[in-house]
């Protein structure tokens, strides 16, 4: 916390004070209002001369002063510092900070908008690192030497071109591998001008609901769905519709019953969240042909096929569409790891331009480091060396936590989604306060997900999404036993709330 | 572009299709639809059997008779490929972007706010590196070993929490730097709770934009000013109203007289965009007043304001602001380099939960990386001693181009704003076509800005915006001398377009 910026501090040399008591005044008055605070580092008396460009006297006559009086501290062989002394409440609380708690927040936001806001809710549970996070990987099996190893390399090549601005779409060494891995891997008709990266699906959604969606504008929102994603077209202004989801996924026809004329679909056609099943080709080509005829939009949100255990991933929509009707979203947070926020869209070729803009006016371009490292990650064979790795592993972590809840809640419960993915699902046939729990859990440093969360409107289910990346084998049984108790102690509810 | 990753072939044991003739047909339709590429590598049999589930017998059956009908290229010691020989066109059009490319693209377009993309202007000039670019740092001047050094050093220190998602305000050590910094250097009122790390100006622009304004409520634009900045409000459908800037800043009396009632103001009051002013007191107590007594936002985007040759640097607008009115601007793009994509707000306190629910809503969080190199950089004093070398630096950069620009154009030209920053501007007494001279100057790797395209409504100045940060000393008279035999071929044009 230490510094040696030399505060703002203006002289004036021809003024009726005296430049030390100017220098005095302008310490005392920076201390007094907060600026600088107790124990924080001053600048020599010499750099400080240099810096206002005056005699170095003045200075040092005032930091004496300044010192005497107790406002800074000086140390013998050491930067002189504000006195730590000073009593903090007349240090930190400017006054118009003061003023400000004063009013209610309401009564100063005046766009209609902020009021959106409220409607997104609070998820305490999300944030947690622990057993059960939903979205979290094995991190300690992140293979971190390759890793540094990269980093160190692309350090070391860093040139005038790669501290300037990058690519507005991305580096196209970078999209040129993505295009290639999502020709091969998921079957998604592509060229590299087609791909946009972004810093996560949560951008990628973001970016595609501005220029396909106006406020107002109707979207199809799974349900149970991504809250995440719907939050976007909440904030959005748009008008949310929950279509409910079945074992062949988001049923199309009670969708084109509900709003047929929406402008859009959000689908986790792959494995869907937080269900896990799997879309029917049936419904595939029922949802296509929907956005075909009423030119509506498909964004296909594609977060973790890459683990299936049951079967081979499964080709994409958008490789099954011939129209430019479907905008594909993928992400390496569940591949490599969510800190390093990298995503990428791939947009229908004649869409590039506005999503372009648009990305223009949202934050320039992405940064371009890591995108390079990435880059030489997948180029050199570690990325699927990772996954195929990662497969085994979150398979094992699977069998061990449905057999641990199979063990302690045997015909209480029902399992969906396990067969793909890093989470499955656990519902309950007796409805239960899954929300209580959840906060329980989360003092437990148990992060479930309760399901009712996961829905726009009537809950049908309750129970708790519960990730399985992040949680060690040998943690599983514990962590599930430890939920059940939580459970026994909750007390039951009815579905309807 | 070697890549060993397993397309998607679904393999049917009980099919009546033997399993070589599936895999067979897979891999054909798979090159036929251009989703293998020719000189792309193919899994080994053995590999690929292994992930499909099968044995490896009609594996090796089917890649020979790929390999006999010519589609595999294999080779002794190496991996088989898809082969080179192959018709590009049979292997890149695919039939949805063949079909698109026969529509227009407005014809598929149907959100109304897409119409509000057009009218964001190109912008060539911005993206060349090379003499003259805007925004531009002496990258050779960087201090590559110090920062290879403590990003190997965080790359070694990477944990489990550090691939997890960040604190979705950044990183609680960087706020504290940050807010530190801002205290002492910028005076500037804050706490680390109210500093936001978002990833550039654009982006704290755009969240702010979302929190406060709504669609058609009016914002002051300064005229001439920051048109990246502008495009944020252009494209979230707000009323844009230009208010002349002179030699205090922004009219603020204009701006009353234009619209009282607008809802916010985008300034810059340390160093004018483009035109160099600073703000004066006077001015900067009419705005705030005004702001206060109609409710509505300043924001104050601080972009370069530690470059400052003539004077110290002057405190912040926000530290003058007693009411909470000021969003709070700053970036590393100029002080750091801009593909590092950092930098914060400050938000006052009462609307931080707004900030934060629309940032989550629109990348949940920062990238946690360099967030803490950039920590480790301030807290060391390399961040510090940086700014004072490139002070010196752009100063005598700053002082050659003055002088070469006198020496060159004489009485016919006015340079403004060059007591800070790393940009001035010279504008011709006898208007002329800035923006074809900026794009003939393109092509000779001169990356002036046109004047004019800084306007939203009628330029009042024709001439360039030129940006000496990245310009060697070396350089800058023959990059003068290139600019005024372009200025001298140019026709010459009256003002009003």
């Amino acid at each position: 916390m230490a510094s040696s910026v030399v505060p703002v501090i203006s002289i004036d040399r021809n003024g009726a004070k005296p430049v030390h008591r100017q220098i005095y005044d302008s310490y005392r008055e920076a201390i007094m209002q907060g600026n600088l605070r107790p124990g924080q580092k001053i600048p020599s008396t010499r750099l400080f001369a240099v810096e206002l460009g005056v005699s170095r006297y003045p200075v040092i006559e005032a930091y004496a002063q300044l010192v005497a009086e107790g406002y800074f501290e000086s140390r013998v062989g050491a930067a002189t510092i504000v006195s730590q002394d000073f009593p903090d409440r007349f240090t930190t609380a400017a006054p118009a900070l003061v003023k400000e708690s004063l009013n209610s927040p309401s009564s100063r936001v005046s766009a209609r908008r902020t009021a959106l806001v409220g409607q997104l809710r609070a998820s305490q549970w999300t944030r947690g690192l622990g057993a059960f996070g939903v979205g979290q990987v094995a991190y300690d099996q992140f293979p971190l030497q390759v890793w540094s190893r990269l980093v160190a390399r692309r350090t070391r090549k860093m040139n005038v071109r790669s501290f300037h601005y990058g690519e507005q779409m991305g580096s196209i060494m970078l999209r040129q591998t993505v295009a290639n891995y999502l020709r091969t891997a998921r079957s998604v008709h592509c060229e590299p001008e087609q791909i946009m990266i972004v810093s996560g699906s949560q951008q990628a959604i973001a970016i595609t609901a501005r220029v396909l969606l106006d406020p107002e504008s109707s979207i199809w929102i799974e349900e149970p769905g991504y809250r995440f994603g719907a939050d976007v077209f909440t904030l959005a202004g748009c008008n949310l519709v929950p279509v409910p989801v079945d074992k062949e996924g988001i049923n199309v026809s009670e969708g084109i019953r509900r709003d047929r004329m929406a402008r859009a679909a959000l689908v986790t056609p792959s494995h869907q969240f937080p269900l896990g099943f799997t879309m029917s080709a049936a419904r595939r080509l029922q949802l296509l042909t929907w956005a075909q005829d009423h030119g509506a939009w498909i964004l296909e949100d594609d977060y973790d096929s890459e683990y299936r255990y049951e079967s081979l991933p499964i080709p994409s929509l958008q490789g099954m569409d011939a129209h430019g009707r479907v905008i594909y979203i993928g992400t390496f947070s569940k591949v490599l790891f969510p800190s390093l926020r990298l995503g990428y869209l791939v947009i229908p070729k004649d869409l590039i331009e506005f999503f372009l803009k648009t990305r223009h006016a949202m934050d320039l371009a992405p940064p371009t480091f890591y995108q390079d490292v990435v880059s030489d990650f997948i180029a050199e064979g570690h990325f699927e060396r990772h996954i195929r790795r990662m497969r085994l592993l979150y398979r094992e972590r699977r069998s061990l936590l449905v057999d641990s809840i199979s063990e302690e809640f045997g015909e209480a419960v029902e399992i969906d989604g396990s067969e793909a993915g890093m989470h499955l699902v656990v519902s309950f046939k007796t409805s239960i306060d899954d929300r209580s729990v959840a906060e329980r859990a989360g003092q437990q440093n148990l992060w479930v997900w309760p399901l009712t969360a996961s829905y726009l409107k009537t809950p049908e289910k309750t129970g708790f999404i519960l990730g399985f990346g992040s949680t060690a084998s040998s943690d599983i049984p514990v962590a599930v036993r430890t939920l059940k108790k939580l459970v026994k102690e909750a007390p039951s509810r009815p579905i309807a709330i």
